[in-house]
C-alpha cells in the first residue's frame, strides 16, 4: 500500500467511525480503493422489514454509504461528503448472512459526483443481487 | 372511528409491529387514513451519519415506511406491500428533536402504486423540510 | 404585472425561445410565479411511442422545462439553469389534445435547486394527471 | 443469425417503426442482442436546449427506448412493454455529431424489469459519456 492510499483509506476510516449508523448496524470497510470503496454488514433481525428479510433502510444505508465514500476516495484531504439524492431499484429481498455494497463514481465534478452502488445477499456462500442506487453527492468544506 | 377504518388500522399496526426496524428506530404510528400515513421517531446519537446528524437511511426509512403503508391502506385486506424503487432527495441535515413522516398516495394501481413521502425534522416546536420522496409500491400476497 | 414580474417574464421568455425542442413540440409559457412555471404544448403524432400515445420523452421535455423554468425564476438575473438529474414516474397514457406541466421549486439553494413537476393531459376539456417528476436544478452563470 | 434472433429482431424493428418520436428524431437501431439494444440518433439543431446542446430529453428519449427495448428482447412475443419511472443523471452536454444509448436489463421479472441506459455523444470519433438512466419497465399484453 502507498502513503498516498494510506492517506486516502485512514481518512475513509476516521469518517466512517464517526458514522454511528455504520457501527449500529455493524458494518466494516471490507475495500477502498481510489473511485470504490465497498462495505459489508451481517443481516440483523433487529432491522427486519415485516417480512422478517432485512430492511430497505439496511440495503439503502450501506449502499448510500459506499457510493458516498467512493466519492470521497476522490475528493481533496479537507473535503466532507453529503448526500443530494440517491434512488434504489430493489430486485430481490435482503435474506442471508449479511449484505455487501460496492461504490463507484461514475462522474467525478468539482460540485457534483455522480455514484452508483451494487448491493449484494450473501448466502451459503454465493452472492445474490439485492439492489442497485445511483445517486448525486455533493462535497463539502470538512 | 369507523368499524371499518378500525380495521385498517389494525391491519397497519400489525405489519407496523413486525418491522424490527421501526421498533429499532423508536418508530411510532401517529396517523392513519385511507391513502396517508404518518409515522414519528425520536432523532438518536445511535443512527448519526459523520457530522452528527441523523444518517440519509433513517430519513429514508421513515419515508418508505410511511409511503409503503400509505399504499397498504388503500390495498384489499388479504395484501402486503413491498417496495420496487424509490428515490430521495435530501433538503436538510436530520437535525433536531424527532423526524415525522407522512406518505401519500399519488396513483392508486392494481400492479403499482406511485407514492411520495415528506419527512419533517421537529426541533423546538417547528417543523423543517428534511426530505422528499418519490416511488413505486407493489401489493403482493400476504 | 408589476416591473420585477415583467423582468422575470422576460427573461425565462428569452430562455424558452432559445429551446429549439419547444419550438419543435409547439409548446408555450401560460403561467409564470415566482417559483412555479407552466407549459402547455399539443400531443401530436409525430412525437408517439409504439401505441401511438405521447413518448414518455415529451411528457419528460415539458415536466423538465417547467421545473427549470420555476427554479430559474428564483434565480438572479445572470444565471442559467442546468439540469443534474430528474426522475419521472408515469401514472397514464399521454392521450388527448394536450399535455400541461407544472414546476414547482420544492427548496431553491445556492448551489442546487430541488424541483418537482406535475403533468396533466387535457381531453374533451378534463384534466387527468400524466406524470410526476422530481429533480434537481444547477444555476450556472449564464 | 438465429432463427430466434431473426424472430426478436423482427419484433422489436416492428415495435420501433410505431414509434414515431423515433422516426422525427431520425434515430436508427444500431444492436439488438437478448438483454441489451442501442440506438443512435443524430443530434439536430430542432432539438436543443437553450445553449445549443441536445435538450435532456432528447437524450432521454433514447435511453427510455434502448432500455425499453432491452428489456422487451427479455419479454415473449405476446408481450408490449411499458416504462413505470425511469431517473436520469445528465453527466456532460449533448454536443456533438450523434447520440449512442445502450440499454441492458439489470433484472428481468414476471411483473416488472429493472434496467439501465447509457447514452454517449459521438464528436470527431471519440465517445463521451452524457447520461445514465435506471428505470423499471412494465410487460403488458401486445
Amino acid at each position: 500500500m502507498t502513503t498516498a492510499s494510506a492517506e486516502l483509506a485512514a481518512r475513509i476510516r476516521k469518517s466512517f467511525q464517526r458514522q454511528t449508523m455504520m457501527q449500529s448496524l455493524g458494518a466494516e470497510i471490507t475495500g477502498i480503493s481510489p473511485g470504490s470503496v465497498t462495505l459489508r454488514a451481517p443481516l440483523s433481525p433487529a432491522f427486519a422489514q415485516q417480512q422478517g428479510h432485512g430492511h430497505a433502510a439496511v440495503t439503502f444505508a450501506l449502499g448510500d454509504s459506499a457510493a458516498g465514500y467512493s466519492a470521497l476516495s476522490m475528493m481533496a484531504p479537507d473535503h466532507e461528503v453529503v448526500t443530494a439524492e440517491i434512488k434504489i431499484n430493489l430486485l430481490s429481498p435482503a435474506s442471508g448472512e449479511a449484505l455487501i455494497a460496492t461504490g463507484h463514481v461514475i462522474k467525478p465534478g468539482r460540485r457534483l459526483f455522480v455514484v452508483r452502488a451494487d448491493v449484494h445477499a450473501e448466502a451459503n456462500g454465493s452472492l445474490r443481487p439485492v439492489a442497485v442506487l445511483m445517486g448525486t453527492m455533493v462535497p463539502v468544506d470538512a
